[in-house]
């Protein structure tokens, strides 16, 4: 009976069609594999991959705009992202928008991209380079690329020194040496040899001795031919070079920067691409178009041939030509998989985080900030973990929030001046209803969200809209959701064939005549958890003082149960302080003080509640709306009986 | 606002109502809460509790019935169980049926019930208590009632020894200096005073003693009349005595049996009992119901009593009379509440595990045996602690299975004489079924099954019963469930207004024509996961290696999920040796060696499949009925190509 006992089936998903070209739910969550490792899964799987490569920006806002870009380019499914060094640009600061290291560690923990930090030994003596070493461990990177350095005087010839490291050979060395197997190493290919070497043929036993050293896979330098690569290809397994070879495309973006680019790496562009762009050179669009359509044709080529497994893109910091290639190729991954329905990131020391607390959900980058220290992240569900304690509020700097968006903007957003708490209000009203404020401005972000509304929101925004304007000022929700699919466009996440729950959830600000009003009607709502807490931390709940509540999970094939996103009510007073504060800043402190404007955003901060409810009766329709009613209507009428009593004393 | 800042709920089910006199639900799992704590929180909630005292019986069958009992009786709900020391019986025999400390651990691991432990110190040195103290703490317990013990020499009266402890109260201080906060300590009130004292006053201050070396609580010796307690209650409070004192009462079962009390406790009967007693003497049930009225009236007038927490009976081993008492006092729990589908143990180690593989769900004692030697158990979900190993199954020596059913009878339900497989494959029909075999004998166990069919088979018993019968034989199965109230009494469990959800489970062994032919069926199946084996650990499957399957889970109102059965693939290695090893035995060692019967158990042990299947998609009916009828169809042809093939070569 062989047939039956030989097919052990490795793996538990060979049932389920799996997206191609979809790196995320290829590593999935759970468990770390390097990029090597991944790397062989898909040279194994034949499923081709691509990367992207970006410089640092010189300035801040230019780093902000990149982050922007390699967020929206990361959704496209890259294998990974990587960042040059600039050793001019103090590369190893960790502070800098505009450094190499602050920019890795920003694409890595915020965009949750895996991330490959270009670093160069030359000029730098042996100390320094194993602080900089360190200092890429320590943000969590697990990728180099490791790279000789251009000549520290700027000159066209490099020299060797005495002391320090001279060639890349050496610093895969010292890598190997310091660290272990803790980095994946890349090492560059010259496929028209090193413009400083003696010989093609020298420099293929240099890459030889890279390899032999500790290098893990290689990434060529630009050309223009196929041909070029293969002969390159043949040319290092001939002398035993095994791992794989990427080559490295340019699209040809723009004349200028074609030279520029040639230059600096004293390539020879060939005359057919001569003879076609000088013609067009002052055609921008021209340009672009036969750049797209030269390096789709040669990436086509490329990955025809046998032993070519992905593609490496030097992008210059620009998107649309790199995407349209990839989308030509069929490599662009249109609808991104969501493993959980939040954004992970890429460090391996959250590998297996899959859970976190609802508040900070329109606020990732704040909660991954203030909980970078942790030792270990939840897993499987919240449990416990709680108890570890989250960073402080005040350490809070990612300089692409800080420079995102100029302050003369947000008072054309938020309200150049505020004449009632009704101005704050429509403020709420016009960011959830997409509708543009008094001064025709529309309001695109507020202090308690780092990024636009989600989807999901839609399928409860007239009732959203309805109550902000009536001063219940929503700053997180969802809706409830019993055993949508896990495919589903709006709510889905996870593996396929898989059922998708959530407990409705709103999350608000109001006035104190409301919180007291709702304190008495939550009596008649026995299937309702909520917390109602004002800036003092003075609390009501009737929740358990330690048990988090799972209010959204997903059942799918072959796999415990997943529950993503819990309301944990020790996590909840950090929140708290952190919902409390953005009153102040950046909303308030936008106004002089003294002025009405600062004194309103005073008034409530110092006496609105902050209120969570959870209708723990999913399958039903959620009660939350009737409830928020009726708090409005008691409300009412409790505030026109105290009307006297308006200084916030009670 | 005092209203709403003042009332902080410390309790997050504060809204739902919960079962009284239900210390399962009260103490729940997840955290362990020492018997004084929880005898704290039912004085404060008013709730007052019950407690049992058993004696270890003579013989390994009384001990397999008195087991028995006490799992009947635990359902009851009462607070604990106690087992006395009896010194005769090599109390510290761990091994030993009839013995104090091996009863004690059975009730406590096996049969889930909070169990206190009677030691003794009179006639044994430092060194033996020491030992049997450890022991105590070696099988899990928590609790003990420190007692002097009676004379060492049968006799009437108690020596003082040179060597070696002569009080209750130096056995408290040996137990609180040996092993501090470890163990909850009861000692023994005498509410007319001990007999060989030499007043009650000087018992009284005795009693004192005992408390100030660090007892927690006192039960007191039997008394006839409330009014008897009630004096004592005050004189120990008057000296300042506060820890809870719980009335010892015994319900009069027989006349001969309270004589004997009587005299051994040197008691003195009230007339009014003797007089109305004495006529009916010959007259067991009149006694008992006279006991039952007498006994009832006391706990009544007991329980009105500001002080009266609680009430201790004793049993005297007997079931009927006390639970007709705790009915009528309201005290017995009709429903007991499921806190998970599966019953927990009691010891403390253990308190937070909350998931199990499904494969020992017949048989929860082998599973506790062999997992005893954990370090952790699974608790929240089942992840990686199936990495933990499972004991050995030769290890597997519980007494009360072993003497649970003699060979005779097992001869009787499974077959003197099996002729075929056929003849299997009917006795599975009939202990599915209920039916008698054909020898008129009730099949009310089966190998792969420690109780009785669970209620929930009732819910697939007719597809069960017809598959059984053509050689698919179930050994455990679920339906498949989708959001059931957790109330619901077939399928329900934990806190009340949860929802409940199953995946369709079943596990049987089949022939091996059966299994080649399931695994093409299964083809089509890829909602359905499997593990197809045989006794060699030869697999076919379609799961992943490490992951477990969540299929049994429940959402409850301010929790995470609770997911508290899952299929493990790990796990289901070591169930697959034990259930191929249940064919053999006890099944096949029934048989004289080269027996026809024998060579039957035989050649199933050697050739059938463990299957087991999963289907995943849970809300939809189980497509699981309709795999095993095309696996019986295509098997039926492929088995009568095959026909020759008897020996069981493939």
């Amino acid at each position: 009976m062989p047939e039956l006992l030989n097919g052990r089936a490795t793996n538990g998903n060979s049932n389920y069609k799996e997206t191609p070209y979809s790196p995320v739910l290829e590593s999935e969550y759970g468990e770390y594999r390097s990029l090597t490792e991944r790397m062989n899964r898909r040279i194994q799987s034949g499923d081709p991959w691509y990367s992207l490569e970006f410089f640092p920006p010189r300035t801040a806002n230019g780093a902000v705009n990149l982050v922007s870009r390699i967020e929206r380019m990361s959704e496209g499914g890259p294998m990974f992202c990587d960042i040059t060094w600039h050793p001019a640009g103090d590369p190893g600061n960790t502070e800098k928008p505009t450094s190499s290291t602050c920019m890795a560690a920003t694409m890595l923990n915020y965009c949750g991209v895996e991330t490959m930090l270009h670093i160069t030994c030359s000029n730098q003596d042996e100390d320094g380079l194993k602080r900089n070493l360190q200092k890429a461990k320590d943000i969590g990177l697990k990728n180099l690329l490791a790279l000789r350095g251009d000549p520290p005087d700027g000159g066209d010839t490099w020299k060797k020194q005495e002391e320090g490291l001279n060639y890349a050979t050496d610093l895969v060395k010292v890598i190997r040496r310091e660290h272990g197997d803790h980095f994946t190493i890349c090492v560059a290919g010259y496929p028209t040899g090193h413009p400083e070497s003696t010989s093609y043929g020298d420099d293929l036993r240099h890459l030889k001795e890279k390899v032999d050293a500790g290098a893990d896979f290689i990434i060529t330098q630009l050309f223009f031919k196929p041909e070029t690569f293969f002969q390159f290809l043949r040319d290092c397994r001939e002398i035993g070079i095994t791992c794989p070879i990427i080559p490295g495309v340019l699209p040809i973006q723009a004349y200028q920067s074609l030279r520029h680019i040639v230059k600096l790496s004293r390539l020879e562009v060939p005359k057919e691409i001569l003879d076609t762009i000088e013609p067009i050179k002052d055609n921008d669009e021209a340009i672009r178009n036969f750049g797209v359509e030269q390096c789709f044709q040669m990436c086509r080529e490329l990955l025809k041939h046998e032993d070519v497994h992905g593609v490496h893109f030097y992008t210059l910091n620009r998107e649309v030509a790199t995407i349209e290639i990839l989308r030509r190729l069929g490599m662009w991954v249109e609808e991104p998989c969501k493993p959980l329905p939040w954004k992970q990131t890429a460090n391996y020391v959250r590998c297996k985080e899959d859970v976190r607390p609802i508040f900070w959900r329109s606020r990732p980058k704040s909660y991954i900030h203030r909980t970078s220290n942790w030792d270990e992240f939840p897993n499987g569900r919240w449990g416990n973990s709680s108890a570890a304690s989250f960073g402080d509020l005040t350490d809070y700097y990612l300089f692409y929030l800080k420079h995102k968006t100029p302050k003369e903007d947000l008072l054309k957003m938020w309200g150049e001046e505020l004449n009632s708490e009704q101005d704050v209000w429509d403020v709420f009203h016009c960011y959830i209803s997409g509708c543009p404020n008094t001064k025709e401005v529309k309001v695109c972000s507020m202090p308690w969200n780092d990024e636009e509304l989600s989807p999901e929101t839609n399928l409860i925004k007239e009732q959203l809209e309805a109550i902000n304007k009536r001063g219940v000022l929503t700053i997180n929700s969802q809706p409830n959701v019993n055993g949508a699919p896990s495919s589903d466009s709006k709510v889905g996440w996870g593996s396929p064939n898989g059922y998708i729950y959530q407990k409705a959830y709103l999350e608000f600000f109001t006035t104190k005549e409301n919180g007291i009003a709702l304190k008495k009607i939550l009596k008649n709502y026995p299937q309702v958890n909520y917390h109602i807490v004002n800036k003092n931390g003075e609390e009501d709940t009737n929740c358990d003082l330690t048990t988090p509540i799972a209010v959204t999970w997903g059942v799918f094939p072959g796999k415990e149960i997943i529950q993503p996103t819990v309301v944990d009510p020790i996590a909840f007073k950090t929140w708290k302080d952190e919902a409390f504060e953005l009153w102040k800043h950046p909303w308030g402190n936008l106004y002089p003080e003294g002025s009405q404007s600062r004194k309103i955003i005073d008034h409530i901060f110092d006496s609105y509640y902050l209120v969570n409810l959870v209708d723990n009766d999913f399958p039903k329709d959620s009660c939350l709306w009737r409830i928020v009613e009726q708090m409005l209507e008691a409300g009412r009428q409790t505030s026109s009986v105290e009307e006297m009593d308006v200084n916030g004393q009670w």
